[in-house]
């Protein structure tokens, strides 16, 4: 059965995060600020009352996004806001709060149909199309976060109202989901979510029920190429050449990573957030099946899960963390290496949920075994683009997509709220649990594992460790270690080779983690700023200014001067680090970094254009060297030319990534990664 | 009425080009080796018989991109295959390939319906559907084909019966098309070729129903941003979501630039051959409006045209005069600066018919008024993109994307035909006429303008001019005229700062032309290599190697030693240009450079994965700098590591871009822009 540890949304009620530390104050904006202004979200845009069923005017508003409802994952938004609630109510018990949330769960019982179907939409406006349409119409998807609703809600309350609801729609669907030979429809949801639901759902309650369906998810996914959505597209009637606005041609089920079966993809593929949601749930249950389920597919998934882990880290993630490069369908490049930073570059996706689900599949991942480069991963997606880059400081504003760099066509900017709402309540309720994601244990040997550094407090059985520390601004880590397991520590790979272990631990650097015992140890992480060039096969030839976890850019804030969204600045490889100075502020709690003599500028190309008659020609213009620009097709001098910016004013100020676009919301020009200067 | 030196079609009977030389290679290889190479291939598809209207089993062939039938262009393979033929038969008559076209002509005009329509597909497939889909469908694309073939035929031959044909199906779509005031369809053709024919026809025969239904077609095109398009889809009673395969969504009306009038669209869009006989059509009729027929579009339309031409060459074509990076709707990026050279970098596809387009609307444009910089444009399709990139050496294969760069998904490859086989005798035809496009009169003065070199003579009027060069491989030209114009010459924009002319002309370069009187005149052209580099908004940084209107790649078939489609092949800009030697081989015809010292080989970064449990982590890995090289994302250390070729036996040979695989024709690895060394 269930360990109070195995999962971040269990372990973490054994964290403590201090609330005057960098995570601390994200949770208490987010319980403050946010949950508030998400409730009050859910109020005014008519998801808070859906569940009563009744047919309003909205449900008669053209989709969109054909053929996806606008109000389809209304049941997602409030389970996650639900769910989120759930958890900071345990440190934070709030009546009218908790009122809320069993006014919503009594209106989700309700809502449940006899058989046990749970949906909005198919109920109010199309009832005799349920199940028809499972590539696209969310039902299993919205179930899934219902679950995950529920969970929270059992573990606050010790109640299983709700609960048993998800239990018996679980069954219903595995009456209708199954083996083909059992005379049930051999489907999978068109986006993943209802698997991973439904294993923690099972290690919650032990039923068998939702292990199995979960299990036959997974294992049918893709099988055939997708031929269950080819055949339900053709019982709908539909055109065989009619295909969803965001699949790029009919037939392209790699965009909903079911082209093949799992154990036989070679890439990762498709929407982001579908294949992390996917590869959670997959990771989990070869968990499950290696401690004891068993199973023929383990294996097999375990080496596919690797495969797609790798390639999706060295060729499709951004430097940020971020994945999704298009946007048409908010996911992968088909080609590896393909990674923009903006619109006006081919494209950059890197959505809040997706980052999210990055260092999602990365805490599964570290629960099959302890790997510091897994780890490295998930601080990266932590910091830079997922929870932190996907809300405002003041915890009003958010952003769904995350690009690395503005155009004029997509400036830098945060909104109040989103059509589809998926990103808001997903760092909600993330947040919530943040303190789980940090550490886990190590299977059931009583040793613990600490992931990312916090200020605060872990206990584990008789284990209890107390962590104190500023990072990410400052790289001192003093951990003391009560208890008679092991404690194993990351070393973050940017830090490998300069950091301090005092005392020095018995054992050596194993991948990636250090051992400690009982008592106190000061690790100290070299926190400088590094320059990171971009990996050759994008094309691009950029540098990126890191320091510690933390990527950083430019934003025109500190840089009024620029006005072409910082494309024609540079930075010279050479550039002498010592120079730049840290700037912590403290009220804002960000360390800003001043670079004076590190930027160039580019200097524009002449270009020579065609002019119609009655106007004069320009004939051949000559470039600054002498030699002749002629029309377009990049007939560009070989030489670059740069100005100085040094002494004009012009000095540079990095900020970190995430926290760009919070003192102006609208309107921001912003790079990350800097063209470098040849 | 026409004039005979109007189009390049009509004054090509004047341009005498010498056997021996560049151009008269190419012709010779058309004629003897080409020229019957495509009639046995369409013997051999059946689209020779395909005018007999039999129904075949072919017919019932699924469609490889719905909704367009495989057979849809006969008529237009058949239709250049004659109009090329026409041409070479000028100045080589030939009794069997007369006969050929003899026999064609009879059958077309066999298998024209009693009411002037004319078509294959929907005579005998579809006989209810004629315009039912503009479109998609092709007819009127078709008619274009077959109007050029008849202009051609009546010119050859002195017999209208062929022209006839045409007048009648012209009459009968002016007499579906036009205002729906006047109870017409008001539609235009969603593949733009029969408006430019028109136009010449019009020239040819002065009907004045060819000229304005050619004007109604351009002025149409785009109103209301399409909406012809939407009602005759919803006409068809298809769902408003179902687009044809290559339009990226529904609505995409952008991919055949009716997205707005054309007077109003900002930058050019869309699928590139669409776009380039659009333009050519609109240029012409500009030129036709000015001297004589008015009209209130005029200057609309020329200011559309520049504006289209600026933002192509500038911000939309490769350094090959090619254009189109995306292979779906096989055009324009959406995005200005976006070039990747291959399929594994974001695309690349430069369709061979598309450079040919592009001077296509260069040759109208330089009636409208001479421009050096059109020409320079001209000059570099014509020799890098269009007819000798698309066309084997000898005469027998073809390309039709034509990639700056190969990958493993697409290596460098010709091929003997395609299924869709508009650019083999698109090249064909194009070679018959190429003396044409090589100068112009300059309108009705009687004076001329040489925008290309070759060697050979021109008539006009009583004006001859003898040249004699062997360019592109040697830089001298003399230029002997005789009479009493004046003979404008253009001076390459690569050559502008170093060229000598002797004697020297009595007035300056004027919009990059020099004017030259009776007499002999020698030009010199500074041939010498010369790099290029990216623009900076592509967001690469490449070298290239241009010779005089030449551009060079590197080809495995020089460089036996690469693995790797040149990926990690650098280029210094401070490359001594001096040591490069020039190879003429006679035998081919083709000036290589070799380049000993050039080339630097970027050293391959060490990439750590995550490993399974059960297989051991390589935990942290240490780049050759002893810099920590974490796991993806990018982490790459900030200064590039390199390894010198010289000396290894890994010389660097370039070939010109336009002969690569034409020693091997497949699986060739090739690179053309090298990235730089930083």
């Amino acid at each position: 059965m269930s360990t109070a540890a195995r999962y971040p949304h269990d372990r973490f009620r054994n964290t403590q995060v201090s609330d005057d530390s960098f995570w601390g104050r994200w949770r208490t904006v987010a319980r403050e600020v946010t949950l508030p202004v998400q409730l009050k979200m859910l109020r005014d845009t008519g998801r808070y009352d859906a569940f009563n069923l009744k047919p309003i005017d909205y449900y008669k508003t053209p989709y969109t996004v054909w053929p996806v409802p606008d109000w389809l994952f209304w049941e997602s938004d409030v389970a996650k806001w639900v769910e989120g609630t759930c958890y900071f109510l345990h440190t934070h018990p709030n009546k009218e709060l908790r009122g809320h949330v069993d006014y919503l769960v009594d209106l989700i019982e309700a809502a449940q149909q006899k058989d046990g179907y749970l949906n909005i939409h198919f109920v109010v406006n199309e009832p005799d199309k349920r199940w028809s349409n499972l590539r696209d119409l969310h039902e299993l998807y919205n179930g899934g976060h219902l679950i995950e609703a529920a969970l929270a809600h059992h573990q606050l309350t010790g109640s299983e109202q709700f609960l048993n609801v998800m239990l018996r729609f679980v069954h219903y669907c595995a009456s209708v989901f199954g083996p083909a030979e059992q005379g049930k429809k051999p489907g999978y949801p068109g986006h993943p979510e209802i698997e991973l639901a439904l294993l923690r759902l099972y290690d919650r309650t032990g039923d068998q029920t939702s292990y199995d369906l979960a299990r036959f998810f997974i294992n049918e996914r893709g099988s055939d190429g997708g031929k269950y959505y080819v055949d339900e597209q053709a019982a709908r009637g539909e055109h065989p050449q009619l295909a969803p606005a965001m699949m790029p041609k009919k037939g392209s089920y790699w965009y909903m990573q079911a082209h093949a079966l799992i154990k036989d993809q070679k890439t990762i593929e498709g929407h982001s957030v579908r294949a992390g949601y996917l590869l959670t749930a997959v990771a989990d249950l070869v968990e499950m099946q290696q401690k004891g389920k068993g199973g023929e597919e383990t294996q097999d998934l375990l080496v596919a899960l690797y495969r797609l882990w790798n390639n999706m880290v060295t060729e499709k993630m951004y430097i940020t963390g971020g994945t999704g490069s298009i946007k048409q369908w908010e996911g992968f490049s088909d080609i590896g290496y393909f990674l923009p930073q903006a619109t006006d570059e081919g494209g950059c996706y890197a959505e809040t949920c997706s980052a999210i689900s990055v260092f999602m599949v990365a805490e599964r991942m570290l629960a099959l075994k302890l790997d510091g480069t897994v780890a490295d991963v998930a601080e990266r997606a932590l910091y830079n683009a997922s929870v932190t880059a996907g809300m405002s400081a003041d915890g009003h504003s958010f952003t769904y997509v995350n690009q690395l760099a503005s155009s004029q066509a997509d400036f830098c900017e945060r909104h109040s709220w989103f059509q589809c709402a998926c990103c808001p309540p997903n760092v909600l309720r993330s947040l919530g649990i943040i303190g789980g994601f940090l550490w886990s244990p190590v299977g059931q040997s009583g040793d613990i594992a600490i992931h990312q550094y916090f200020d605060g407090e872990i206990e584990h059985g008789d284990t209890k460790v107390k962590i104190t520390t500023k990072y990410p601004w400052n790289g001192k880590v003093v951990i003391d270690v009560t208890g008679s397991k092991t404690v194993h520590v990351r070393i973050p790979g940017w830090a490998s080779e300069k950091y301090t272990v005092s005392p020095q631990p018995a054992t050596k650097l194993a991948d990636g983690y250090i051992a400690l015992s009982q008592g106190s140890t000061t690790l100290s992480l070299p926190l400088e700023p590094r320059l990171v060039a971009s990996h050759p096969y994008t094309g691009q030839d950029t540098l990126t200014l890191l320091y510690g976890p933390l990527v950083y850019c430019l934003e025109d804030v500190d840089n009024a001067w620029e006005s072409n969204h910082f494309k024609d600045l540079c930075l010279s490889a050479d550039l002498d680090l010592s120079s730049l100075k840290m700037e912590h502020r403290d009220k804002e709690g960000v360390t800003f970094i001043h670079a004076p003599t590190a930027g160039y500028h580019l200097q524009q190309l002449q270009v020579v254009t065609a002019a119609p008659p009655s106007q004069g020609s320009n004939g051949h213009a000559k470039s600054a060297q002498g030699s002749v620009v002629s029309l377009g097709m990049n007939d560009v001098a070989s030489k670059r030319s740069y100005e100085e910016l040094e002494g004009q004013g012009k000095d540079l100020i990095f900020v970190p990534y995430y926290y760009r676009a919070n003192r102006r919301k609208e309107g921001v020009q912003m790079r990350t990664s800097l063209r470098r200067k040849v």
